[in-house]
């Protein structure tokens, strides 16, 4: 009887190590940590050097450094050192700095689209080997110039 | 007895546990998705603004936007928005759009090379969190516009 | 009697498997694999094409492809295909070739910073599906056109 038993309770386990541990089974989308911010970019167009926040590097050969490609961009390539703000207000006191770079590579607007997606896929410091999502939304859009960006950070892979 | 036979159903679920879950141990290579396609690039020349898919956005001193580098395109960098079908024909319907940039970074012509492995890091939606390799193989290559890739995926984490 | 162990045999055996396996519970910070080698960097300036080993292929509109954008290079994308070597001298044999593409993305010199970490995401060959950090210290910076990088490399998730 105790034999039995035990077995049982190894089966269980075993089948519980398994279900928890595989790369090829579903896991949880419960986030282990979530964070909100904006980031907020003023564009070098020609007149602002002072106060820019980010400058078009590339683009092609239809386009110029001074304002966007047309239509929609497309292959605009664009550094940016951006502060980012725990609330919406660009004069807030900054909590951190957005610093890299993004390109325009799709022919309808993505800053119009409501919400779009893309993976966190490292971090150091507090955000050691995090992994996760990204949820961009565009919050304003002023001219050519300002925009906004709603950020929502969710973590699934916590160190 | 009982007990002594419960110590090793411990010691052994201990075991597997611990062997499943460190990450400094081989864990499986066999993939949990695996998906082939084909993308299109079509690269904009300076004569071929409407059927282009792809525009040099950067390039050395020594380059321009309108034909590549030379030689080996080397410090080319070029954003595209790229068709992707399910077999080699570019007239096919396509599943979806390969959007982002690329930079010829070697010496030598890496299109050349048989196949070449990349990283896959991250992906939202059916491919949340996924992680993997792609395998691309030049399938195609007419002139300096036209290109085919086929992209052979392989996915080691799924959610 | 043997029921109660059985019981908390199992207990003890899934709380370890849900402790480690959580993607949302700290791991184990003990690297899997370290490695250290040297980046040696020569940017192109105009005058020396056949050593140089990366270009500025982006700049902003204050800026050009023969020198770093001032101040600080905000804005400047370089490509390279850089020779990787274990000490710290250019005239070594070079285990491999460091091929890429980084943008100057803040308004103070991160050359001069001691040290910055950045993500390794991914791998193929020996560092299939590997990830951790790298720490980056500028090991030499002469000038303008020559700068020797050391990369400490530890791995945290290897397959």
């Amino acid at each position: 009887m105790a034999d039995k038993t035990q077995t049982r309770a190894l089966f269980l386990c075993l089948l519980i190590c398994i279900s928890t541990t595989s790369g090829n089974k579903p896991r949880s989308r419960r986030p282990c940590k979530e964070l909100v911010f904006y980031f907020h970019d003023i564009l070098y167009h020609g007149y602002n050097y002072q106060n820019a926040t980010s400058a078009i590097v590339g683009s092609p050969k239809w386009g110029n450094k001074t304002a966007w490609a047309q239509p929609f961009a497309f292959g605009d390539l664009i550094v940016f050192d951006d502060p980012i703000t725990l609330d919406n207000n660009l004069h807030s006191p900054p909590v951190g700095r957005a610093q890299g770079m993004y390109a325009f590579a799709q022919r309808t607007d993505p800053l119009m689209n409501k919400t779009r997606d893309i993976s966190v896929i490292g971090g150091t410091g507090d955000f050691f080997m995090a992994r996760g999502v990204a949820t961009l939304s565009t919050d304003a859009f002023e001219g050519e110039v300002y925009f906004r960006l709603r950020v929502d950070i969710r973590l699934y892979e916590c160190w």
